[in-house]
């Protein structure tokens, strides 16, 4: 396992630093990480990264050779260098469990711990959670837009990925979000994603001709045979190759020819033109298989167009997350206690800009179900100390209408933080990849309103506050003022 | 080091299969890695991660478990599972240094090996040097706006990077590309990168007010303070403690408050009122550091605004190079020796999109430059076998215009690809980073016209091909016709 305790701002060492140095070395923080708008204007994020998360804290220890070079820098004593030495995550940490479709401004990851430790994760707990998250939600766009008309998607994606954990992680995130397999190897091998793939059109060329060349592919794999009919020309050259080596090849094996691909050229007006000709050849069972910068929105002018397609294959797209590459989740501190057994002060952050002021204190986050439908209502974040049952009415605030006066009465409830870590323990039983999948599929299914999963102005799903957050939340506003 | 051998799609193992079973296991194969065009609509690409690749190419190994994963997947032979496990890399590698100024569909890279070998590296030759590549010049773009006030870049994207690579190598390409320093610790262990950073929103929130958070901060670091201004009001509240602790806590010590940053709001407004407020107060050589959301265009239109900002933050949009998030690098078979020690056959990719038509044959890549100014001309394609002299006349084809008769005399020549690995060892001295980044300075300074320097339509650099060459290729495409 790799050792990443290194990857960290640099402020986090400073203000590391300076908290021990100043006495405070003990003190229980409470951080929040949550975000504050869904990416391409979606109606909500599927969450993912935990599983790495749990790892790298796992793993968090400075080595001989990060305290040198943390020595070299001359900023930070001794007595600090020997406390890293020594350094372990010992706090709480609570989190929504990979999978779950979640909303902005709720918190997806809670950690309370010595100000010092909580501090330290900061940079990698962003990192691992945004960018999964930010993957797994653009997969499940792509994959719901192919699944309007029975199509599957294949992740692609590693050669434009933004590195080699990019390209792993960014295929597991889209296996969680909808795909149904990728063809990274590394991916398949770490983390079970299915690895798949043929040939690249260096196959067709290193032959004398196309037809040699697909004839040595089906002769080698009669069983799983895909060719790529796009190096030269897609109708007159690749697609009556593919049907001579189904018929010459492949049937007097007793086999059929599974797909073919093009990656490149008008893929509505050639996938109809390939559909057609293979069916004329009683080929009704060959996939056709597209590539070459796809995304929900083509997919979805694909649709609209007819094209008969079986299944995508999604490199850059999905894989950066090209449209909006960029998931902005945050890590705030909310709390601080006073003193070893005291209370948890609320702490907020106010800014110029009003969609970054911070709701403050030590909270939970639940979600209300309909009773009759199933599907979920709203989100509702209280504080530590509050409890919210179905049956018995919880008065609420919805900050855009704060006038209002709101209960939730006879609903279904359910928290959506569960403890990850207790006093730096791993309480948690992490789910089976396939288990993060099936989860988000079900929510999609059963949970989630299809108004929420709409491409353009989806329903934005409401997230409320306690009236006793809400209150604190206000009163801190205003004595901010004073 | 970390072995990446599986990080590869899967299509590179079933042709290798292929390759393998057909008898073409020793025939020698080049491919040509390069990209079409350049991000965000620039004159160019600064490259970058050769040495990455050359890393990944030495470490290249199966071990047993990858051989046993394969060997599950039940399509390759157990003859090809034996080839893998005493697989090394044993061929020919040509590449442009890191950090030369490039331009679309001139080779970066060329592989000349037996094709397994060669067809093995596709993926992590791509996914190296497409991510840095493209964050060495997204920071170029940004550095060089910030530069002609006079301003710096710090990288600050970690927690927003695609993951831990993209957050370290991120950092080593940002450096290349002209930033001054990171906030990314374990990029500075690593490359040598310096990490800079000194406090979070979180420190002033952590203290019972703004003023004791910073005096706390000027306590334990009286050399390098800079003080984060915006967590509550920043003219009202941040700028006026963060004044009073210049005087109160860091002047009686002898000591100077580096800077302030403000992290939100209007950054040309605030950055001119704090500017303002400094200085009336004697304090000139504070800096007005500023972050959120900073990219060219952004520090372009503060620049045009008479902002005063002495120092960036970039984060997430040069970290993901949000704007253009994907560099197309792709890696094509450009032609295969005939036998053992016959003649490189050339091979050809032709599509139903002209642009992404290759050129064939094995080849080499020149940069002429006029002997007069010594900026950079135009690049030379030619064929394997022909020499370009500088003294003498060499006929060319500019492809856009190919009825032109066109000759290169009186010039500076230089070959752009040296060679960096010569039958399967390194032959290459790795620079360090710091020249590196020299070099991409030295070129924008003395051998790339400010005109191919241009945000908006720059001078689109010319890319020609021998006559030769262009002979050849046109050739090609006609035989293919009949």
């Amino acid at each position: 396992m790799r050792n990443l305790t290194m990857l960290m701002d640099y402020y986090e060492l400073t203000m590391s630093n300076g908290y021990f140095k100043k006495g405070y070395k003990d003190r229980i923080a409470v951080f929040d990480m949550f975000y504050r708008n869904n990416p391409d204007n979606g109606g909500f994020v599927v969450s993912a990264g935990l599983e790495q998360l749990i790892e790298y804290i796992q793993n968090l220890s400075f080595n001989d050779d990060d305290i040198e070079y943390l020595r070299k820098k001359g900023e930070f004593s001794e007595d600090f260098l020997e406390y890293l030495k020594n350094f372990k995550f010992t706090g709480n940490i609570d989190a929504v469990p990979e999978g779950t479709i979640v909303y902005p401004n709720t918190p997806l990851v809670t950690v309370t711990a010595p100000v010092i430790e909580a501090q330290l994760l900061e940079t990698m707990l962003l990192l691992t959670i945004n960018f999964q998250s930010l993957i797994a939600t653009k997969a499940s766009r792509i994959c719901r837009a192919a699944g309007d008309t029975g199509a599957i998607v294949m992740e692609f994606g590693a050669r434009r990925a933004h590195g080699a954990d990019a390209a792993t992680l960014g295929a597991r995130a889209a296996y969680i979000g909808g795909a149904a397999a990728t063809a990274t190897v590394l991916a398949d091998e770490m983390f079970g994603v299915p690895a798949i793939g043929t040939m690249a059109h260096s196959w067709v060329q290193f032959f004398d001709n196309e037809y040699e060349a697909f004839k040595a592919y089906a002769e080698v794999y009669p069983d799983n045979c895909v060719l790529l009919i796009d190096t030269f020309d897609i109708l007159k050259s690749g697609l009556v190759n593919a049907i001579k080596v189904a018929k010459e090849v492949l049937e007097p094996m007793g086999k059929r020819l599974k797909g073919v691909r093009i990656d490149s050229g008008d893929l509505a007006y050639f996938s109809k033109k390939i559909r057609k000709q293979l069916d004329a050849n009683g080929m009704e069972d060959c996939n056709v298989v597209v590539s070459n910068s796809v995304d929900e929105y083509l997919i979805r002018s694909l649709n609209k167009q007819g094209a008969r397609i079986n299944s995508y294959g999604v490199g850059e797209r999905m894989i950066t997350s090209k449209s909006d590459p960029v998931f902005g989740g945050v890590y705030k501190l909310v709390a601080v206690k006073d003193g070893k057994d005291g209370e948890y002060v609320p702490k907020i952050k106010i800014s110029e800009n009003v969609e970054k002021i911070t709701n403050p204190g030590k909270k939970r986050l639940w979600r209300i179900f309909s009773k009759e439908t199933g599907y979920g209502l709203a989100d509702l974040i209280t504080l530590n100390d509050e409890e919210v049952k179905g049956d018995e009415p919880f008065a609420y605030v919805d900050p855009k209408k704060p006038w209002k006066k709101m209960k939730f009465e006879n609903v279904d409830v359910k928290e959506l933080q569960v403890p990850i870590f207790k006093d730096g323990e791993l309480v948690y039983n992490k789910p089976e990849l396939k288990d993060i999948k099936a989860y988000v599929a079900d929510q999609l299914k059963n949970k989630v309103w299809e108004e929420e999963q709409r491409y353009e102005n989806p329903h934005i799903h409401y997230v409320d506050l306690s009236k006793k957050l809400y209150d604190t939340k206000v009163k801190m506003l205003e004595d901010n003022q004073q």
